[in-house]
């Protein structure tokens, strides 16, 4: 079985895939005929393929997040590898394969992940911060063992959302530690929540965001966050104008830094500079390294990276 | 008793006035001596005034939102009208005068305003919208009866905020019967709720703005309100993730239209644009109204004004 | 017949449609072969269509603004739907439509539009400003009863402009009734003058405009309405440094608010304000209304809208 | 007679000089006392000064634009000179001193600069541009003697416009040499007509602006002089919708390249670059070049110049 | 032999063409054939042509800066003319034709362009900054005779770098004539270093950019012209920090005026500030000059160029 | 002797202290006398203080950074705290103190510091990247002993530079531990080099920046950054071109991230992307630290930090 990664041009092969996306085009023939572009992915990355002649049950069987097995042969297409399938049918049980090893996912376990999350949680000193962000990580919950951090930004695959939450968890610790005038309990709140409701921004399944919710577009998952606050306030019995709940309002609210970038109040609390940078700093060096790696490695830069002022990046030889 | 916008130079005049502002000074001379700037105003408009050799008593009686009698002389001074104190003193309850009386305020009383904005919210035909935008009525409580509408953009005056909201109530009646395919009930609710936070976010008395609370320099009142009608869902048993508290939600936060203007989301939905210019004309068109008039009717110009482009209005002979 | 927004996947009919846009294209077969890709339209709406196989008489004559007889098939394909045209010819006088049947149209006879306005114009009480925008509508002549206000941004069709006019004439009229400190003469002045160069900066037929003039691109609409303005006063002997004059130049130099959005000065009038709300309301609702229109009712969200900050619109179900 | 940019600490002088601002300012003694701040100039530069008790005559009698004789001593304050007044009275017929000679002026005679304009605009080839040019070189008049170019941008001085004027001509005559496939004819008439309304934006004596003109804040000078040409077109009898007098608008209405600065449209023709640049880089460095002058020769750096991303400059020692 | 800038509908022709850009695109017939989309280009212009049925050889043989021989026919499509090759074959010693006479070069020979630079270079008086200078043009060295000025922006071919130097060289002669201020050495060194590293930052060959390098990305032209100058100082004995090794580097580093443009300091000495403005006088002129040569003469308009506000530019007829 | 954090009103004390700025002013009283605005400080904090009828002698002795002894008392003025000086002399050798006991300084030990980044430095692997960062500190030599990061944005006193690169290498060392796809010599290098020719644009003295230097002005920290590593690289027999001294340019001239922020070029490899974050993070909450701790405990908010959007911050009391 062929690692798409590992392709190169006149292999032939056949194997498992995930099918990431797909749709039905015609040809410009008389009568016009329909093919089918579709993306074959498994763990390692995605290559675009042909399907030609396209039955009406092809196009019936061959949707976006279907398993399948291909026989195909790749071949180098205006210098880019495509594949041309051959044989294609759906996986069945008796192949002993599982939708999820095909997925592109966070380097770590989600359960592990969500674990770290919520000892982190656990670890919050102030009774009433940790009972609203139990509260939130309830609200949230199996979500959270597969929702990305973003559509395409960052981190946009299984478990993006719980993997960048550790990491920066992981640095928020430093960063206390470096600097005790902060307090802890604010910036691992404020880690933990800062994207909570994006799972409720977003519609995902295994990883890959096919659109926004309603409440996505309308309300959007800085507010939302805003609201899941008040509503552990509420049902947890906990003063909704309290300083420890403004103080969560504020970091969640203000996290984006300013408002062209989407939060309605800038950072005034110390934290919540913290928290901002500390997302940013994640979220941009994880881009960079996403992309390293799904570059060929004979290629000395990257495609251009949107969250990164449009920059490719060089990969270094030292 | 002499208005303040009648004042010419060399009036001599007693009369009771408001202190707006008051401030402490030392002359530079060898040993410094202390005066006072005052600035006193009454409905008609506010003057700068001199106390020399101001005592320890008058320091401390003196002070921003007092009612005193004074006896003075007006004087050009660098071609502006100004006050020199010759007598003061507080006025008592013999005087018969009354705070209010000099305080400037919305061509309106509050009692009358806010039965408006009432009746305007008893007429919303959808119950849950109706029961939402009277909880949060009530959450506002008689801060609706004095609270400006800005510090000083716009509507910065007794009243004002409630005088704001009815006149949109008015446009937004006049929008709606003009173009059908508006919801009514939503334009309505969207102009009661949009600044309805406002009393919450500024410390006022008398209209006048004397600082930000916390809550609403660290979460603002477009996310206050947002969160008024959240807690007014739960307390009345309303789904908060209804279509209408959706809607709700989305008209509060996006009335600013763009993110640096503070809106966290921008409008996506016909009711929202339709509230963002109601409240833009409402508020730019009272803003020239009220410099025309208390700049004196001999200047052609008004100063500039901030929330306009930093422009001066021009006073049009027709 | 059949009406375009009515039809669906599998229909077949007969009808009248107008070409909209017509292009030819070419098959990537050997050696390839013409087709054509023809916008058929009609009040209702529009839907792309297929003329495979086309002659050279096809391709001369059916050209962008013929009225045809079509018989063909609606398919859907890639979630759109599409007509495969099977017959096609030009219609002829024996089949008794009118060109402007098909034509999208504001929702009002043009004459009417124009009467209202001219209704309006001589209801200006100053003798100048009356005798001014009379001179101008007379230079604008018949284009009014058919200019789009725009070529795609709003008001996009048949008399556009013209219903731009009158439902800002009928909210100018309110405003003024609301605020009487604002002149009225000028708020209709600046109403109806404000686009009156429209006409002369595009190249429109049937509320369809095909390019900008020469004059349009190097002038631009609102300097030809200053222009329109000084030969009205020329014209008629009126002092163009008069202050009515200057007030009407300013109205139309100053309505798009900003520099960047065209103006060369900013409003420094209160009815220069009035009336950059005023057009911007109408507009940007006329945009939002037009465009739940043409979206089908099945779907939540109409297309972005460049307009409006590039944002869809939601359709609320309420 | 000691010239102003030659006074240094201790000097004692007698002299004649121009008023350039004047006001009366207050001590903080009780009772305050009477003092001016007047500022002294004559052809070389600029100083303050105090006349310290002054009397209501004094308070009269030497306002802005005055010619005075002044007996004083030069002071060191603060690292700034500074002249103490000791006697002062106004100059009179005997003095034989002509107003003019204490006047910041361009380095050439008025007449001069006029007659070389003037013969630039015969040099024009084209009948009817030069016929709408000489109209508005005659509606402009007198005023061309010694209106400035802005008022404190650049050029801010006696026969600063006309200077401007002849430079750029200098400048554009040898871009036309250097690329022939500009149009002479309108890159000496866009020179001549760009700032040509200025005198009529802005009320100025002896090249001291001391207001914008309603018309200039209401239309400005952009939209002023588009009116010019039309009105010269209009009196010629020229067609207004000629295609030259289409470029003559367009060079006018261009010249400032971006809406943000003023411009309703942007360049699109080459002679339209041209002309901006060729503003640019005259109205720029003659800027520095004036910083350069009236900055002590001991000083390496001028002050911030606004106009220049208010930068100051460096004074290169090679 | 046909010139491309002469070619019309229905032409027949063999001649000799440069192919500038080459691609190999699939028809959709199944299966689908190759096929290649050519541009070919002579000294006047270029043209779209298709090559059908493309083999194997032709994919090899047919790649970007071959010189061929062409048998085709010219024919209209979709508005535009565009050849159909018929036959093809690489050009060979003899045919007798040079490569160098099909590509689109500055309108002077580079030796004599190159020449007119050492001349200014070595009336340079001030020896070290002579030095400096003449070390720089030696590092560019032969690359000076083909280089560039810009990938696309401007004086996107053969010697057009050389071109745009000598032109600024002959602007800032009269600059520094018409303002003796300025020093005329730095305004000429500056002239001749601003863009010296562009041979550096970008691959090209013929005059046509194929990608920048990677110190071109990481590094920048500006950046690399500073260090060129650095190493000069290094390498001739010159004193790094020396008034004059700073004016160059100034010179150089602030050339593009602003941060967003890329230059790391703005002017802040007159010499700069010339030089940005020779710069941008020269270079967009040169735009327009070019856009409107390569605009067939029978359109009006030029297509839009993105480094003049994206504008289209117009062809006056005068 | 009293601290200065710890004075309140009507304290008297006596005690030494450092002048941080000084100047003379002068009273309106007739004839004018001259005072002098002090501000004192110490290790603590600084105070505002007056010294009335200032002699020549007073003038001449209590310049910005003397070390005097004071005898005074404290009032409150206008709600905030004033020192009227009785008596002062300039401390002398008797007195014992030393003059950096006076000053604000980082929370560490110069030497300490230095030594913590030539550990730093002597642990790079790559032995080019090590001498070119060694030559750099040699050439910064002692004034990074106590150099502050900037005049006033951050880090503002003595050895603050050297606290900076510190700390911003403790957090580098996380991070690439944490993400070992960066390479932490260039993470290294590019932290200790970023600001390293700071001392060389600023003029200060004891960590007090009194100006910019003209090469700072001309050049600035970035550009002189980068010719050090060329000096570097030519003295040591590096090539300049190489990978390694490529991606060291690369790192100092893109840490400001944006051009607008100064950076010529944009980040793009990764280790640049972290050395920007890093600094930020830094930076960013030194200042917040720096502003809560000279904020009196009593005061909820810290003045405005023009570093963090213009924002005050809060203390929040949990």
């Amino acid at each position: 079985m062929s690692q798409i990664n590992e392709m190169k041009d006149g292999d032939e092969f056949v194997g498992f895939y995930l099918i990431k996306e797909s749709e039905v085009k015609q040809t410009n023939t008389t009568p016009p005929k329909d093919f089918m572009n579709i993306t074959l992915s498994d763990a390692s990355g995605q290559v675009p393929a042909k399907l030609w002649d396209a039955t009406e049950s092809d196009k019936e069987l061959f949707k976006a997040l279907s398993l399948v097995k291909v026989q195909g042969i790749v071949q180098l297409y205006r210098e880019k590898l495509q594949v041309k399938i051959n044989r294609i049918r759906k996986a069945n049980a008796a192949d002993g394969v599982e939708l999820t090893d095909f997925v592109r996912a966070a380097p770590a376990e989600p359960e592990t992940l969500v674990a770290r999350i919520r000892a982190a949680a656990a670890e919050i000193a102030d009774a009433e911060v940790r009972t609203i962000v139990a509260y939130c990580l309830d609200k949230a919950g199996d979500r959270l063992l597969h929702s990305p951090a973003a559509k395409s930004h960052h981190h946009a695959y299984y478990a993006g959302l719980a993997y960048h939450i550790v990491r920066m968890l992981e640095l928020g610790d430093f960063i206390c530690a470096q600097r005790p005038f902060l307090n802890a309990d604010l910036v691992k709140a404020g880690i933990i929540l800062h994207d909570i409701a994006k799972p409720e921004e977003m519609v995902s399944e295994l990883g890959i965001v096919s659109d926004y919710s309603n409440a996505g577009k309308l309300i959007g998952h800085i507010s939302l966050a805003s609201l899941w606050i008040a509503e552990a306030a509420f049902k947890s019995g906990i003063d909704p104008d309290s300083e420890r709940v403004m103080a969560l309002q504020h970091l969640v609210l203000s996290h984006h830094n300013l408002g062209e970038w989407g939060s309605p109040v800038q950072p005034q609390i110390a934290e919540a500079v913290a928290l901002h940078y500390i997302d940013s700093l994640d979220a941009k060096l994880q881009m960079i390294e996403d992309a390293l790696e799904s570059t060929a490695s004979r290629e000395d830069w990257t495609p251009q990276i949107r969250g990164l002022e449009n920059k490719a990046f060089y990969r270094m030889k030292l």
